[in-house]
């Protein structure tokens, strides 16, 4: 068949071998979501059951990509850190970028009704999409600054949004004067809005609202070996147990050392 | 608050823009689908609905993003051509390969159990998840050799599995001893069988097993001009024109110049 | 031998394969020429004895790599085009830059005494050193804009320092008093000061200094097939005619048709 | 001037930033010096001038780009090593890697004389070039794994070529015959072909052949602080000292750990 005269068109794929032996943080990202929180009525400042949709799309990549040590979520994202040793599809980076952000939109798109109620279907126009992208950290002191970035965000956005939602859904404000009155402000100017004006004290808060969702399986007796140290069997057998580990859902404090301490095998692994 | 101490991680992060004035090609394949369409009693060799259901998805993505000029698709993988002017996400390679395979596998996800019937409900355990990879060609000669190629592999790919299930599913044959059967054999032979031992003239089977599917835009009066000649205005007006434009479904040959020849536009954009 | 112990650090080298089927350019540029020029008291505005020693540099890379079609160069900068099909290092990115300018810059210094005239011993802490980088162009047309663009950039900087050096040397204003009456004037402006007060006519300058110059081979019988036509034994004996052709040195325009069309080879090879 | 219009063509150019706070090593390889040392007659199996002439050109490297923190050299290669914090060129790595090596070449074309002595002059059809790569390590480990890589492999072709070249000088033999001598030989047998048959006690060879060279700065008042940290003035007080700073010259062993651990602010810079 006439197919080998056209099959040098593959010469023209090129592939992006990430960096051996670095952390790789996958981010998903959620397109659009300002416009779509609000096509599909999400409760402001949070849905609960929105974040725990988040949340459940990321256990099931998680279950599904063994390689997967720790993931973090809030908001609209989520990022999946994969150990330093890694091989997943040799570290290519489209392959790896696409099935997470695959795996993380059908489970979002499945779990959608069990979550968000029957009263919300979805509509073929306004789907739930995500992006997303690959960075490597060469070191633990990086991979945590990361870490540390996205929950000090979740943190300031969450703050921000508490005392803005306030003004307008209990303050009456429009939207536009609410931001007009939190612009150039301080975090502890909102803390003093939210609890002069609205009686909240923002500490008293829901946890998974300040500090995100972070995402850990529990391998008591996983050995989380260099694979090539293992035999195939070993493997196997290393595989079948993280696959079905039972996985933890933490909302705390990561930026501080405590939590490296409490856990060393996440970066020791 | 402290995150700009941890911001500095952002500078971590790379972009790959793909190459200007070269044809963009991004393809989507299924994930393991050989075993997912055991799991959903995929009718052998061709599921109809299965490949209505992958039209119907790449017609969502093409509606939802306007730079494909034209898409085609076979078995679980589908080819998305953007014109070599196309300044989406400044053509970064990430945001594109994420978006549209999340595009592409909310649609399958969602438009399921439409095509599929309700009979065979998804299992999040089992989810139809793809990964997608981004290639540039340079010249519309190469851009053409690239979609013959995936069209004579369609056409390669069915008469082989035209065959193959012929043997199992008329003829008996365990799996093992139709492959054993076609083993280097040529194109005349598996016709050969197909007609002396099943009566399957191979030349009548329908157009969209042997063809693949082809999609295009019926857009008359856009005119498709380089984005940067056009005012902001024209911009939107065009874009509008194009989310709305009828998507044409097409089951022929485009590996002759027949085609490109009555539809220069497609070149010339 | 323990070196296997130590050998997975090959694992971390990445290459850039440049996408095939374009014209790759490959520019070498003098490093801080400005201040090198200086100090060994190149003639302003232009030295016909450097630019000289930047042609014949320049020859030197082309007879030693033969996928060279073309080069053009003006100043302190060499531009070197190889040909699409051009396979050399498997169009490695590295290995071309780094071969390119450390040849360059061979002959730069091996040939300097021989133009530069004894007089003027380099000083091993001032050599003349190059960088360079790979850019790859998709069409024709683009590879006609890179070049015209360089030769148009030539014209823009031969025809300011004409007549700054000029205001400075005939006119004896300070440097800084000739680029401050320069600032902001127009080509028209600075003929006008080179014709009244100067008596220089721009068009009668040398067209070395105005159109810089095009490094082309004589190769009336080398077929330039793509490589992959030819037979070892054609290959060998067109890179043989190749090394020993000679090298024609024009200084003329190639912005407009006439020079293509009169080499109608050098976009055909 | 008509400029603009071509200027568009820069768009094409990409570039790639290494990866931040990973070691940099550039390293620097002669192009077919196989046959350029047969040309010039160098010693076999090691020209102890030609190694010098190695040494010295690394040396106006290292003190022309004072990012360098270490080097490594032997045969016809250099390895430089950048510290992790290095900004030169903003990480660019088509700018690091030309300019090391156009750098090299200058050196070693202009000091060749000074070296080789005033009967080897240089043909300029058969200069010496080199080439040059860059490769980020993640973890000091992994550089000290790379620089033990070469001195292993400088170890093991030293002893193979000071086996070949006795069988072949003093031997009397053809190099096809030693070559086959040695075939499938491990160390233990090439130093006792060398002891049995010729008497020389490869222990007692010249440290440089066996070891290599290791360039060090001799900078014990300068802080190499993270350039960030300094002021304007003070990086300019220590980019001052450091190119005045003394260049020493060691050939030891750096694969165990007392080169290190007497060393502590090489890897701690």
């Amino acid at each position: 068949m006439a197919n080998s005269r056209f099959e040098y068109v593959r010469s023209f794929e090129r592939e992006n071998y990430l960096l051996p032996d670095t952390w790789i943080v996958i981010r998903v990202d959620g397109r659009g979501f300002h416009r779509f929180s609000d096509r599909y009525n999400f409760e402001k400042p949070n849905d609960l059951r929105a974040l725990t949709l988040m949340n459940e799309s990321a256990k099931v990549v998680m279950r599904d990509i063994t390689d997967v040590i720790l993931a973090y979520g809030d908001s609209d994202e989520y990022s999946f850190v994969l150990r330093k040793q890694c091989q997943l599809f040799e570290r290519r980076e489209s392959k790896l970028i696409s099935t997470f952000v695959s795996t993380f939109t059908a489970a979002y798109n499945q779990l959608w009704s069990v979550h968000m109620g029957p009263d919300a279907p979805l509509d073929v126009g306004h789907m739930p999409t995500f992006d997303s992208r690959a960075v490597v950290y060469p070191s633990d002191k990086i991979l945590r600054d990361y870490l540390s970035w996205r929950q000090a965000d979740c943190h300031i956005n969450n703050l921000y949004n508490t005392t803005f939602w306030a003004l307008v859904l209990k303050g009456n404000q429009t939207r536009t004067a609410a931001a007009l009155r939190l612009k150039d402000t301080f975090s502890k100017d909102k803390n003093e809005i939210l609890f002069s004006e609205f009686g909240i004290n923002y500490n008293n808060e829901p946890e998974i609202f300040k500090k995100g969702t972070i995402l850990l399986r529990v391998t008591k007796d996983v050995t989380l070996k260099n694979p090539q140290d293992l035999s195939e069997r070993q493997l196997q057998r290393e595989e079948k147990k993280l696959k079905k580990a039972e996985i933890q859902e933490l909302h705390i404090d990561l930026i501080g050392d405590d939590f490296w301490n409490e856990r060393p095998w996440i970066l020791n692994n």
